[in-house]
């Protein structure tokens, strides 16, 4: 197909088609004429990743370099690849206050009794946790000294990430495998977000609203 | 205490309370003097929740009278203390695409077999989860006729919500409900989705990378 067609069919605009063309984000197409060249699938593929990467991981176009290197490495595994795709999403941790060492031991606990011992020692979502969880003791509306109460937020998302990562199809090749852990991770990420927020509505309706009161409308 | 000794227990600084009581968001203190006035446990209480709600809710000013109209009030009960937060903080749902009814209906069953009948019908989070459903088709990655997959999300979430809600203290009056749901829904949330992708890092490792590169640094 045409450029006009590609960009079509992905939904992405002829300019940035042709940045992504220049910036070697997308590879060449073949060439028909002197003006003309030629795409295929395999061009869909990659302006579909690019797209949702941009669009739905909000990944800066600056980042999408290594992204490309990593689906377009020979010999890389599939984890290789999410795992590029997960720095790319990971939030930056914010600076440390007083409190982050003891955070950080906090955070190191959780993980090992989580038994999560295949997670990367330099995995930027260490120290997200640990800035959370420092941010948790500073504010003092928690008891921080309680592990059950850490507990319960591993145990909601241990078995909801095993089934995620085997539900993951991988025979599609790396660009639809990184595509799925991007709108996994981030979509997927706001429907829990949301759920979570409805079954405490739900719950706290039942806990603290008088049955009188039950069946007024709000 | 003064008012400088108020802003330095709250660390909200002196113009800041200062604007709080023009504004009514706090109360007055008692006079003591001409250019005097002494304030108490109810003026640290009041100004701690305004600071968790513009500092971790991201609540902007113009909203948190709402929010004070809901911790004063009498005969309010606990449920809508909560609520009045909830709609505080809930996200503006994206306006509608062409799949967003289709989205709404598998919203509402959804809700309907989590067992949450007591979400209000007006609930923002209906349609958030109306809107994150309609991505989910939109962008393909996701078998959204499979009614198991939202539903291991459903999973993740119920119990947990039902504990924190148990867990919420609400001896200690509304500031203190308030402000425990605030930290509760924006630094747990991020707690919670910051183990998830720990999570998924660990099992995608375990299922992708090659034992022999098991024991490599990344």
């Amino acid at each position: 197909m045409r450029i006009s067609e590609l960009a079509r069919v992905t939904g992405v605009p002829v300019p940035t088609v042709k940045y992504y063309l220049r910036e070697g984000l997308l590879p060449q197409g073949t060439v028909t004429s002197r003006t003309q060249a030629d795409y295929g699938d395999e061009h869909v593929r990659r302006l579909r990743l690019l797209r949702v990467l941009r669009e739905v991981g909000d990944v800066p176009v600056g980042r999408l370099r290594d992204l490309v290197v990593a689906v377009e490495a020979e010999g890389l595994n599939t984890h290789d690849v999410l795992a590029a795709a997960a720095v790319a999403l990971a939030p930056t941790p914010p600076p440390p206050g007083p409190a982050r060492d003891l955070a950080r031991t906090l955070a190191e606990d959780l993980v090992t009794q989580a038994g999560w011992d295949h997670v990367a020692p330099d995995s930027p979502d260490r120290e997200n946790l640990a800035a959370q969880l420092e941010a948790v003791i500073a504010l003092g509306t928690h008891d921080d000294k309680d592990p059950g109460l850490l507990l319960r937020y591993v145990e909601a998302v241990d078995s909801l990430a095993k089934w995620e990562i085997a539900d993951l199809d991988d025979t599609a090749g790396p660009e639809s495998v990184m595509q799925q852990m991007v709108v996994g991770q981030v979509v997927f990420g706001e429907v829990l977000a949301t759920l979570r927020r409805l079954a405490e509505e739900h719950y706290s309706a039942q806990r603290f609203r008088p049955a009188t009161s039950a069946r007024r409308a709000r």
